[in-house]
């Protein structure tokens, strides 16, 4: 990865990161926007509203990157001191900018609807440095800003993500592709189920070895699975395309008996295409993941096309009421038992007349617990009404990442299903 | 912010936070972790699995912070260069280390039960270097290491969230105290909702002229809420809580008609709270947010004491058969009106049984708006047999920021029948 990119520092304002009020999710959807149009994010920085910590950060940022992003800093209370930093830093001093006041005015009584005169403070978004260009901010009030300095281009920008990002689309990526002499970033993804990091990394140990120099192979784990990407950094889109094509395709077949999906996608958006294209119907019976797999299932814009609905049946007197589990299932062998989790299928597609239904019931801590079943203790089945599949889990993480796994694993184990009813 | 505190430096390593692909949550909790025993958090850095890179932010940190903490790159896989780079880095050299090695055997035949021989890559993951004082990796194989270099401490650790953060809490943090001279970082934080960021602000105007040097105030906006976070930096903890108590107290008056709770807690907890105390119980009947709603509450450890369950009707026809809406109001009005979520609470409360009972149906986008309702259009409701309000919301989001509004206005709308019933 040595090829000589236009490359690009993010600089993130605010103690909020500092302190982990916040977590920075800005600075992977600007990644992503920039490497698209090739270029390379070296580096990520993360300041506090602090006058000389940010200088610093430009300061340190532009010896070698080509392009400094800057989110954040720019709202209408004091503790954002970004506007006045960077009139000092260009050497700029505030103006009044007519077209940004205009715009606030307009929010503010057309959008927003807040009655009575605009705020000192909200006017004063409408001041900007004399010596940027003002990128508009068609959502918000504090407009985006481009400097130019030792041939360098910064790019202040607000830090509500909405905001952000229609700039970094609308404003942003259109200039930098006119100006720079953009190269080619290109990655591939694949997605796996089964097997851990080394277990692939052994299986593709040559593959790796003979990949060429302009082309790298990461492992990212994640819920239980584990994403490979290839990446190709060089000069030639279709050199990159050639290459990538080539070694994707033996990277694919090398670890076939672990592939879930040759793209980077969601288990949700898998299901949920296949669902369509098939013309089905599915829905969930949950009580520990207390409505997480119907939430993600749903998190795709159309999913109403296949997915019906859920029953969260938390407690037990719901899963009897509302799907049918028996009362002698809950009292002989529990509600974390395989036998629960089939009943939950088998009530679940009855009561929502879909023609899939995933089922869960579990401990996924730190309460819960009992002898026969410790904490990470779950069950969870996949089923039509001529076949339900189950497994059981034996999870050892905090409840969070119980929650997100065990969601995961019943996409998987629905998925398997689907496979095996195809064609 | 001028004191003299120890401060520290994190550095991410992993070409994944650079492209986008993975969203960094660890430096979060690192963050929280190391102001609670007084070390300020100066910097955050994330750099690529280039050798280049990490050592030039090793050398960039150290000029300015006292501690450096250093995590990802220690996998079983080739994209993983730190272990060589520390070594070099630190002039040590790479031997096996006894204790760390038999736990890798002892995790791969015990818990994870993987058949046949330790694989060669995970054996290596026992070579530390033999300058570093190790320490022990309790649920995982890559050990944390902690080097020392001209006064200061680098702690390098897996970017495993749930190794790193045991490392954390176990090891890191009681060395941490034990050698640092702590000084004090406290933070408060209040909650509100009803009012923008202008608003709050223009209310807080002389409250933030007369604040002590040593106190800053940060608003920090949040689904639809903004959080006031006031923020004690110096060297006496009393003088800081006695000056937060204070500070506090007048900040909480000041905006009390938009305060929501005293803490910076989720409204989930909140809720679940009031609910515990009460000897109350509730469940949700959701469209649109898909079950958004159900897995916020439950993802509060103990919530199955008040958290009954959910009903997730997507389809229309769920809307008729589990909750009881009529099919005139589908056919008049429309699943997206008062009435359906009205008939949603009505339904859910018969049926669940609880003791209250939260609605929603909107349009969230990007598709199924219609000419007399747009995407964002969305109704929510709270209720008791007794009574029930609701609430039309206009949002101008993407889907995924559309959904986790409407999730929390519906707790607001919620919280807001609560404190009608209190007493």
């Amino acid at each position: 990865m040595s090829t000589p990119l236009p490359t690009a520092s993010i600089i993130t304002i605010g103690d909020e990161l500092l302190i982990g009020q916040t977590i920075d999710t800005n600075s992977a959807f600007i990644a992503q926007a920039l490497n698209q149009v090739g270029i390379w994010v070296r580096r990520r920085v993360a300041v506090g509203d602090q006058y000389r910590d940010i200088q610093e950060a430009l300061n340190q940022e532009s010896v070698s990157s080509d392009l400094i992003l800057i989110t954040g800093g720019l709202g209408p209370t004091s503790d954002d001191i970004t506007k006045p930093l960077l009139c000092d830093y260009f050497g700029g001093k505030l103006i009044r900018n007519q077209s940004v006041l205009e715009h606030i005015e307009h929010l503010f009584t057309q959008v927003y609807r807040r009655p009575g005169p605009l705020l000192e403070r909200n006017i004063k978004q409408a001041d900007v440095p004399d010596n940027c260009e003002v990128l508009p901010n068609a959502i918000g009030t504090a407009p985006g800003m481009l400097f130019r300095k030792d041939g360098k281009i910064f790019i202040s920008l607000p830090g509500v993500p909405a905001e952000m990002k229609k700039l970094i689309t609308d404003e942003v990526i259109p200039r930098i592709v006119k100006e720079c002499a953009t190269a080619s970033i290109q990655h591939r993804t694949l997605l796996t189920a089964g097997a851990g990091e080394s277990i692939l990394a052994e299986a593709l140990t040559n593959f790796e070895s003979a990949l060429p120099k302009n082309l790298k192979l990461a492992y990212l784990p994640k819920y239980g699975m584990v994403k490979l990407r290839l990446t190709y950094i060089g000069e030639s889109e279709l050199t990159g395309k050639a290459l990538l094509d080539e070694q994707f395709l033996i990277l694919s077949e090398t670890i076939q008996q672990w592939r879930i999906a040759e793209e980077d996608i969601g288990l949700e958006v898998l299901i949920g295409n296949w669902l369509k294209e098939q013309n089905k119907t599915m829905g969930t019976a949950e009580s520990c993941t207390g409505g997480s797999i119907a939430q993600l299932m749903t998190s795709v814009p159309g999913s109403s096309a296949y997915f019906i609905g859920s029953v969260v049946s938390y407690a037990n007197r719901i899963k009897v009421e509302m799907l049918g589990v028996k009362e002698e299932t809950l009292q002989t062998v529990g509600a974390v038992s395989e036998k629960a989790v089939r009943e939950m299928i088998e009530g679940g597609l009855k009561r929502m007349g879909t023609d899939y239904m995933v089922s869960v019931s579990g401990i996924l801590g730190p309460g819960g617990a009992t002898p026969e079943k410790p904490v990470g203790t779950v069950w969870i089945a996949a089923g039509t009404k001529d076949k339900i599949i189950t497994r059981q889990l034996n999870l050892r993480f905090d409840r969070s990442r119980n929650t997100t796994i065990t969601t995961h694993q019943c996409l998987l184990l629905l998925w398997e299903l689907l496979k095996t009813n195809e064609g």
